[in-house]
């Protein structure tokens, strides 16, 4: 394994869930190379599914945190969001996508010392979600994903209840199932 | 942006799917790297909701190249590939969480210089590839990731058709989708 692979690997191997965050701002620099990077995940027969709202406004991210809470609540904590709108949704390959397109999110974050989770908008609350961002049918949000600074508290999410992960001897298996 | 984030994000940026190999083999300590990410990949409540076989028999990758063709048929030409057995399946959120942990693995490819692609099981292949596999009800197999070397010509998809990406000024809005 070369040098080259040591950095990112490391940082692979601990992008966790980070829900709370210090108040600074994001650089716009920062912001801009989180979407690229977004901007560049691959989708099925490459649709590129969805679009992406910034948003910044202390009082829209308050309201988000308010309206999915608890899923949202650590939008509301942090200075900034994505809201990841999909074109259409309710299909299957069109999750798949979304979560491929997340996961390059909270990486590119982490990959900036930054903190993020995944703030998901339950199909109840999803009328006032709409509302609040301007979506218009037929697209469709479920996952705003908060960004910041990780405070103290938020960047020891590792020893947390819940966060363990199954051994690699139960999660692997060698050429068959069984 | 600190120096550190420098390698990850020149890595993020430029993952991009690659379909042809080299026959050379994977060290054992790069496939355990890659599964090792795999693991850490978060997912809805903290299921895990996956199994990973790892297959390396190339009589068994040129079987799954050809029942899924042309969608697999660069995993029949892969020195090894990653079946991500999910647990149930069915589910937009179970599709959500395969999206999400397929990144990772094809992220972690990227970081140790491997090429890797998504092989696509369609629904009528799927008896097939659950037979050939061992995959008993009520798992469920629809992402076999192919990963290698990349060969001279597997290593310039930059340029091949399709492959582009929409603009971040057509992706992007701020505060409100409209």
């Amino acid at each position: 394994m070369g040098a080259t692979a040591q950095d990112p690997i490391h940082l692979l191997r601990h992008v966790r869930a980070i829900r709370s965050f210090r108040p600074d701002p994001l650089p716009d620099d920062v912001i801009a190379d989180i979407l690229e990077v977004a901007r560049w995940t691959g989708s099925a027969r490459n649709r590129q599914p969805w679009t992406f709202i910034l948003i910044r406004n202390p009082a829209t991210l308050r309201r988000i945190g308010e309206l999915g809470a608890p899923q949202t609540t650590h939008v509301g904590r942090a200075p900034a969001a994505i809201a990841v709108v999909m074109s259409s949704g309710g299909t299957e390959v069109d999750a798949y996508d979304e979560g491929r397109v997340v996961e390059r999110i909270l990486t590119a974050a982490a990959a900036h010392g930054l903190g993020s989770a995944i703030g998901w908008i339950r199909d109840d609350d999803r009328p006032a979600a709409h509302e609040l961002l301007g979506i218009p049918e037929p697209h469709r949000l479920r996952t705003v994903v908060s960004i910041g600074y990780p405070s103290a508290e938020g960047s020891r999410p590792k020893s947390a209840p819940g966060t363990a992960r199954r051994p690699l001897d139960q999660l692997v298996r060698d050429e068959r199932f069984s």
